[in-house]
């Protein structure tokens, strides 16, 4: 996969956070810049994989030769224990450098791959996507939503730029949701949608009668659900949202909504348990 | 407190991860920017707060006039249910705009905290800091450290450049413990401590004769732990490292090390529920 | 207007392209700094105002204490020979230096809301915005758009991030209309919309099935895009785009299209004529 | 031609603002990022060429790979309508990536150099040089000083920082031409010509005994123009500035001036249509 | 004085330089950053001053609030030792922090300055202006040359871009002197001014007839200068540099150059020695 | 040896600083960006090296393809009148652009480096270490002290952030030493060494109270120094700093403390001569 110039550089900052002005103790042992070393990155944990990627070219920054060697997992690749990702050979240095900040990307994004896996498992068969948001780390949140992704989510928009969102606020401030809507169509542009955050079945109808291409389900019961898209009747896409867990997903995956979205996957992940070894 | 440039920027780059070129649906709406908004940042579940100067700082930077009203809990408080942490008022806009960055910022830090909180309560009582580790969110270390910090904790090294950390790779490109301390000295600040891992006994032996200032004991059972702090016996500072679990600490906590790290705090934690309420 | 600070930004690299190092001629004369300047902008031109509120900024940026006097026409507003826009004061030494940089603003952005005025006027009555292309001056494009927006038009996505836009080499590489867009809805943020340019009747079919968000007729004439309308039938936004002239549109407003797309607006306006006289 | 860091950094900007964090459809169609793709850049109008160095390093910077197959016209060229540009070949989704941006950069340089080309002529065979002005679209200065040197003009100062230029304002803080020339002297590099724009004969006076390097009449008549001209009588450099038109230049050419600046080969040029096609 | 934007920013760099993530022991003592404190700059050893609004601007960063108490010597002003340059007072975190930031620029430039006053001081009641070289310290060069000033010098260009120096290299690849001067005149902006560094009288000769505006006598012989001046006859500015010491400067003073340049007013020069007391 | 990313952006701001947008002179003959050119770089006065990776990145960042011909001196070697440093090849127009700033760090370098040597030598046979201070050029700290690395002494804190250093300000806010200590133990990384400096031989005993890593005596006689060293017997390792000359070291050597710290080696350094030479 070619690295894109703004990925490049994000991790650019990730390493030189780490390494600052330099490695002290590497740098310090001149023998560690000539050496060539192989490694190996292994699952310790089984899971799902994401963000592969990322980790080698952590490793190609700091050292342009780094070779890999052999086959590599691809994200959205399940992982058993012991299961080797990728082979890798290069200055030793480089590669003692990169291994911390490599891993932390590894880690955080399995970490959430897997869940989201587990999530997006529930929707199976369904014609409902699983969807993040917002609550994602601060700086982080490219990856993190490429990890949704990789673990088979999809992405709510990436940042206020990228999507219209209306809420309470929005709505009192203008007046009703037809007004906000009539002021965002001339505004926006025209290639991003415009949705309308509701809680009772009279927002429902304000909602589509403004227009809204898409309607978000706050909050809502599975009945009240039922209701709204029986109203909305293909007229414009339903997400659902608001404290939804995993054990809710069978029932709400047979309603027939567009998106189900939840925080969860990103906020309530742990790290995939990933580490390199040094093979000689 | 006063926000350090460093951290500002850091804060700028969050907004603008969210905001970009701007929030399209607010951005829509001129009345939001005239409009004087009062809210409240409560939290939903029980914890330990961290990131309340961040959290504040991202909506001055949005509205340098946004007014604290009343006291704000401090980085450490404990948290109950519905406990309010902080009041703020100011434009709409940019209470809006900020929202998300700033709850982000809270949650993410408050659950670390909270975490942290349970092991370092485990030590309570004992000579033993609990200490964190480079197993850190990719861009915003800075702030995980704070919030180990918050919650009762203390940090090891930032980074590479404030800690020399020799590891087997380093022994062996030097050939043995002594001849790589013996080049660090040199070229590192000498303001900066040497820290040697070591998995035997015999390695603990070639740590002290170098003069190490901190000896890591890397997955050692508590006896070997015993016999390798009876060996060193105030020589060097010890740290015990490598899968320790919270049921570890209590009978970790009798041996007398100087400090217990664990990646756990900060990679098994999940985000604390806290949230934004609008007053008027 | 609160200005974001991703203007805030951009304006500071406009100054600091002029300025450089420093304004070699004031700076070497002392007295600018203290001495207190009152100065109005004024159209010498008849035209359409956009960017005032930019170049007000630039001139805060160079002295936080500058004033404006009294009332300030707002974007969009019709100028005629003379009209003031602004009445600003402060140190001579800051409007000096910023004048050339927010003339410039000034008088590029009113060239294009002035042309863009008159290709909105003549839909006017109808139900076509008026949109602009990514044919923009490279690294201007968000103020170019915001002067489209202020002469009446509306805004085409902003960039490659914000909108999906199929073209024939989508289309070749994934083996028709239905793959790319099936490719694209689980990959692109589901805020936004996925249009098809299409050059055919039976593409205009092919999208309809795939379920585009818009069609896009490319270089159509009247009576096909009248027939792609009725093919259509409000089951997909519809743009036409392609070497439209201002003559064209009195023709086009009638057929009903959501949106009528032309670089012209952009591409082929001239600077409208903008001073900045100094009044003590 | 090697591209400056400087420049490359620009271009990587202008990039960044159309891709952002990526390109929605391309970067969704996995296939692109394998295929090969070759293209001609093609004038679809008469004019002249400038930036194609800069249009290849656009594409050069998405894919290192990318060739140029065969000869380009170099910047200055004569375009006929259909003439080729440049052949390249390279990645299909750098292509498809760059290429409005390559376009935006040729199409709006190259409107400028055509424009240029005519002012320029209409001083062939006379001593004087046709000159820009700091009237440019912020953000792209320096690119449009180039096709200002492409289309046959020259450049006055690039900004404030290069060039000293004396104007009322100036004068009346220092008290006259006299002290402020004095002032400049000993505080800007002596590697800097020092200009004075006048209005009068009495003020060209001023300045020569001041010792002006280069003496601006702004807006006079040719007559007067004729009489500074007699009375500088090479002890300065002259140019003629204000309001000059196209069709005023064939009387000026005949003056024996050193320059003439106007704003209009920028302002008033529009972009020149210049295409990309794929060619396989 | 008005800090350019310029400035602020390298003064924010060199408070990064210093301070990174954090003061660690500054900002470990909370009561610092609530308490205020009074101090004052003062010589330790006589000479000239230059830097104190840098200075003064680098505690201004770090506390908005900082206020300085009483008149302020200017850059130029001869220092006693013992004199007080400044009294400032303000939070007691910030200027502990900023101390060795805001003394490392007072000492280096005045110590600058000082040199800089006895090389002039050499020239005084001659028409020769003391120049400086582009021999300065990486990243440090805009503040060099504001000593050099400071110290009664004035300045050679500050680099590259706004100065056209021709050299041996240059003349070779272009074949004479004329022919460069010939390519220069259409490429560089005409605000700027040539310049030929010559060895010899015959190159005075060439560098003449090709229109020179300075030109370089390259360690050339008084006698060798006298001769070449009297050629040049006021055709030219002439610069005379190439290992010039301070005991040659009053026999050449009498020679009638326009300008000596010398880099050892910078490589030569030693830190002035001025420190910061707490007076409260 | 592999240059660091730090290391090399800021190599490019330095290139920035000088370059700027271009080279005029060098940029304006085609004819240099084609040639190929081999040149030397020769010491002209006896002294140490210091900086040769960084000269030769220089010009490796202008032109990829330079080459290094044949063997180079490391850093740390000793200079004599008109050694040959390096030998490098590459396109004349890179060469000449690199050479000043290639040139400016060395020679700053090697300055340091010289002046460091002789302070090194004389405490040879000591165990003491020659240390460095945070008094140096703004922006350039980092190289300054590689510098005093390659004249054989080592360094103190790089800045704020990897080193804690308690003065009086700090002890005063905190009440006494004891405490700022325990405010630190906490606060700071646990790999960052606590320092102490004190004044008297109560605050020695004081400091050893408190657990200091390092016990700064301040501007103490030889005597003072001999009875702190009795004191604190190996319980801290002990610097002395404060005023320290260079004919005070032999004195100085004999009395077994850990560190000398002066800042002399950097503000009393004068620019070793070291030019470039053009072969062919």
């Amino acid at each position: 996969m070619a690295v894109e110039h703004f990925v490049r550089e994000k991790l650019r900052q990730f390493l030189a956070e780490d390494i600052g002005p330099g490695d002290l103790t590497t740098d310090s042992i001149p023998a560690l810049a000539l050496q060539p070393l192989r490694a190996t990155i292994n699952a310790r944990r089984p899971g799902v994989l994401a963000g592969v990627d990322f980790a080698l070219e952590v490793f190609r920054l700091l050292d342009p030769t780094v070779q890999v060697n052999g086959p590599t997992l691809t994200d959205g690749s399940p992982l058993s224990t012991g299961q080797t990702i990728a082979r890798i050979s290069g200055q030793a240095a480089a590669l003692l450098k990169g291994e911390r900040t490599a891993l932390n990307i590894l880690q955080r994004l399995s970490g959430i791959a897997t869940l989201t896996r587990r999530y997006a498992d529930a929707l199976q068969g369904s014609r409902t996507l699983l969807l993040d948001t917002r609550k994602t780390t601060p700086g982080f949140r490219y990856f993190e939503k490429h990890a949704v992704r990789a673990g088979g989510g999809a992405n709510h928009r990436l940042g206020l730029f990228d999507g219209a969102m209306i809420k309470d606020n929005h709505i009192a401030a203008a007046g009703g949701i037809g007004p906000v809507v009539d002021q965002l169509r001339r505004r926006i542009p025209v290639t991003v949608r415009i949705e309308v955050e509701v809680d009772t079945l009279d927002q429902v109808e304000e909602a589509l009668a403004a227009g809204a291409d898409i309607i978000m389900l706050d909050n809502m019961t599975p009945a009240q659900m039922r209701e709204a898209l029986r109203r909305i009747d293909g007229r414009s896409r339903v997400e659902a949202s608001g404290g939804i867990a995993l054990d809710d997903l069978p029932e709400l995956a047979g309603l027939g909504l567009d998106y189900i979205s939840t925080s969860a996957i990103i906020t309530q992940a742990r790290w995939l348990d990933i580490g390199m070894d040094i093979t000689e």
